[in-house]
This record gives structure tokens, sequence and C-alpha cells, in this order.
């Protein structure tokens, strides 16, 4: 069955969900997008991915093409329409179509689009068996903390990891200090049981699912420390998990071929998927 | 008058030149971009372009969505039917529509859009004033020898260029030395009268125009060094200029706010740049 989805005030059939050519999406990849998860028909944590959404369109100069409230019922409609019970709403915006230039348009139109994908979260292969992770270069921009749609370096590091026969990748900058996953935060549990990510600066993405984890984490009497660690580090830990919208926390048990601890999922990373999603469940509007 | 684009076998009115929503152009800048510029009707070093864009898309991975004599044959066409006798031809190859996912889809489509812009491109007011210039941090990736479609980077440095009243940003890495203009290769002239530009490696764009230009300097006996140079010594260099497809060779004649020389457009500048056209006139195919 083909997916609705939404255009620029439009409700479409896949099939017919085009946009210009002209697109600064398309042509410059001058957009940011949103990527929020669906349980039991409900947005999870909505608030936050608007704030963050705020904040990537004021870096860029970019306006919102709607209100608040219209990009909510939007994002609703999205969920009834496509009868999403478990998965994702994607939403992007672009600063619209323009005849190609370096330069910003003036008084071009924001484009705004929104698909959904139907996935089981909860019940998740990675979750129960954990992901094993390849470390590669970082190679993107500077402002990692602008969720944009320049996303060819993550997308290269994943299929670099596969090509080793990975899960994901965790990207290392060149300090020798371990940025983030492909798509997500990451995040290693000492063995004296510190969890410890990366401080939120422009090197890396500000997770919405981070924020949320480490509130849980400190509330649950957990030690968090928020600074870089080294990829011999996280080899050494005794467990390492990752966050994002789309995967919750899930659970790292290999880190360039060495396993952490007993190559299980650890407890810390299983303890927090479970506070996670039972918070989540309980406060998705 | 609208007009004509190229989309992945039509011939469309700009207004009805689409693609799909879930183009992995749109999506995460997966995709690579040329740009021909056209004298008198005719492809000014078409080979060069493609040489660079099958490079290019070798490095993603990627594969030509037509062959090298269609591409040719589709550029012609672009150039009638839009009547360009003077301007640019923009081609872009993305890895085409796929449900989105930071892995690679496995039997896509590439996708290939073509469009033309009128442009003056031997009459123009920049070659004649010279450009006045400000250095900006470089934000891009590390691949910038691949010519993506991530370029909202350079895209905010021009920006903040205008914003400072000039006309262009040069972009300057963390150890202090220029990597190349927003959409261009940069260069300055000692006064010993040495040209001096990057030398090529993953840090830049291995410019087709710089490629020619290095040529034609070596052939009229100049003395090419290609090696980083500081904003210091750029601001302290008897001139300075840039190269690309759509500005050839155009003077530069202040650097954040300090006039190189008199202050006008310095005789290598002006001399490569009539070297250039007259070849690129006798060499257009």
């Amino acid at each position: 069955m083909s997916r609705i989805v939404y255009v620029n005030g439009e409700y479409l059939p896949e099939e017919e969900a085009k946009i210009s050519v002209f697109d600064r999406g398309f042509l410059m990849a001058d957009g940011v997008y949103e990527v929020t998860s669906v349980l039991e028909g409900r947005l999870v944590d909505f608030a936050g991915h608007m704030a963050r959404l705020k904040r990537s369109l004021a870096e860029l100069d970019m306006a919102m093409p709607v209100t608040d409230a219209e990009l909510e019922a939007i994002h609703r409609r999205m969920v009834a329409d496509n009868g999403i019970e478990e998965g994702l709403v994607y939403m992007q915006i672009t600063r619209g179509a323009a005849d190609r230039d370096f330069a910003y348009p003036e008084g071009a139109t924001p484009s705004l689009v929104l698909f959904t994908q139907k996935k089981a979260l909860i019940d998740s292969a990675a979750a129960k068996a954990g992901l094993r992770v390849a470390t590669l270069p970082d190679l993107r921009w500077k402002r990692r903390d602008i969720k944009t749609v320049q996303l060819l370096a993550p997308s290269m590091a994943k299929m670099a990891a596969k090509a080793q026969g990975k899960d994901d990748a965790w990207m290392v900058d060149e300090d020798g200090f371990v940025t983030e996953g492909s798509s997500n935060n990451a995040y290693i549990v000492t063995k004296a049981g510190t969890i410890v990510t990366r401080h939120l600066s422009n090197d890396i993405l500000h997770g919405i699912t981070r924020k949320a984890v480490l509130s849980f984490a400190r509330e649950a009497q957990m030690k968090v420390e928020e600074r870089p660690f080294t990829v011999a580090e996280a080899q050494d830990a005794a467990e390492a998990f990752i966050t994002s919208a789309s995967s919750f926390v899930t659970p790292v048990v290999e880190i360039d071929g060495t396993a952490l601890g007993d190559g299980a999922p650890g407890p810390v990373a299983r303890r927090l998927r479970e506070i996670y999603v039972a918070e989540s469940r309980k406060a998705a509007v």
C-alpha cells in the first residue's frame, strides 16, 4: 500500500510526492530535518524535536513554513492517514526553490515535506543482540549540532562499517576521540559504572533521546560524565550503547572486533532502555 | 520564458521539473554535480568535466545513469533548446529514490537532472572591478575533492561575506591556510611574480578551470607554486585571483579590507583571463 506523503500543503500518494529540482534541499543540501518516533500511535518527545528544529532553522536564518500548531496537526494526520502504531515521522524543511546560487535567495518559500516509516521500535533485534560497531574517521563538517540533510559522510561510514561485516559506525575525530555513531549518540559505561558520553558542542548532534536518557540516568542515581572518550577507552569499557529517536537505547557489544564485557548487552544499557521505553510510552502525546 | 529542464529522460518546462521527495539527493545530499560553461553555444572543456564527474561517482560507488555519448547529447540539446549562447549547463546525478536509510539502497536507479543558466561570462563586471573577499573558517567536510551537493557551508560563507559588504568568501582551515573560495579555487601572485595556489588533495576541489589555467600559465613561462598560503601572505601579495567554470579567471583586489597592490585588478590575473577566454573559445566543442 502506498504511503501518504505531505508536500507543501498537499497530502499525496508517495508516487506523486515530488519537489522542484530547483529546491535548495536537492541542489545544495540547504535543509534541516527531524525524526519523531511513534509509540501506540502517539508522538514521543514532540516538544523536544520542535525545539531542536527551531534551533537548526535559526542557525541557518531559515523560516518556519507553518505555525507550531499546524506542524503538530500535520504530524498527527500523517500518523493517522498512514496507520502508524509504531514507527517514525520524518520531517524536512528546506530554504525552498530558486534559481541556483550560493547566496540565499530572497523571497523563496521554505519547503516542508513529511513522510512516515512503519518500524518495530520496541521489539528490536538489535536491542536484543547488541550492535557490533567499526570506528571510522569522522569526515563531516564542523557544525554537526545543526541537523542538516548533509548526510553523505555518515552514510559512507555506515557502508564502510557494513563492508567490514559490522552493524554500524562510530566516527572518530582526528584527535582520536569518538564523536558519535552514524545516526546516533555514543556512550560507554566504565568498569566503575560511570556512563560517559561526549559533551555538547558543535562536534555532535544534540540528541533529543540523549537528553532524555541522561536525565533518566541521573534520576536513577547513575553517575554520568559528559566528556570525550577514545576508541581504546571504549574497547576497555564494561559496556557501551547508542541512543537515537529510532533506536531508543541500543546496546553495543563489540568495537573494532573487541568484545565488551562478556560480549552480551550490558545491564546499564538494558536498564536505560527499559526506563526510556516506559517513560516514553507514558509521556507520548 | 520558461526554461526546458532535463529530468530522468524527460525534457520539461521548469515548472514541471520535479524529483521524488525520496530522492537521496534531497534527503541525504547523496549526489554529485558538474557545471560546464558555454561560449558561443559550445561547451568549454566538456571532457574535463566528464572526467571529474566519473571520479566523483567512483568515490561514492555511484553509477552513471546514461552513456557518455548520451550525456553529451543531453548537454547539447539543453544548450539548443534553451538558446544558450553564453552561460552554464548544470548537471546533477544522485543515487536515486529509495525509502530513507543511511545505508545505500540496492537497485535504486540514479537520477539525472540538467538545467541551464544564461549568464554573461566574458563581459563580467566582477572581472573588470575585481572582487573584495572576506576570509572565514572552512566548515566543510573532509572530502572536498568529491564534487557533492553538500554546499551549505560555502553557501553560509558566501552569506557571511555579503553581510560584511564583500563579494565572496575565501575559506580558511584551522591551521590558518586558505583552502579555496566559496565556489572557486584561490590564487595569489607574490611580489616576485610567482603564482601560488593550494596543491591538490582531499582539502580542495580539483578545479577543471584550475588545471587549464595552471597549464596556460606554465606555457606562458609564468612561475607556479602549488602549496598552501596563509591569509597574511595573501594580504601581502602583489595580486590575487580566483578561477572557476563560471568565473573563468577573476581578479581579487581586497582581502579582509586590505587592498592588494594598487587595489585594481593585477596584470597576471588580467593576462591569464585573456589567455583562458581565447583558448576556451578556440577549444570549445
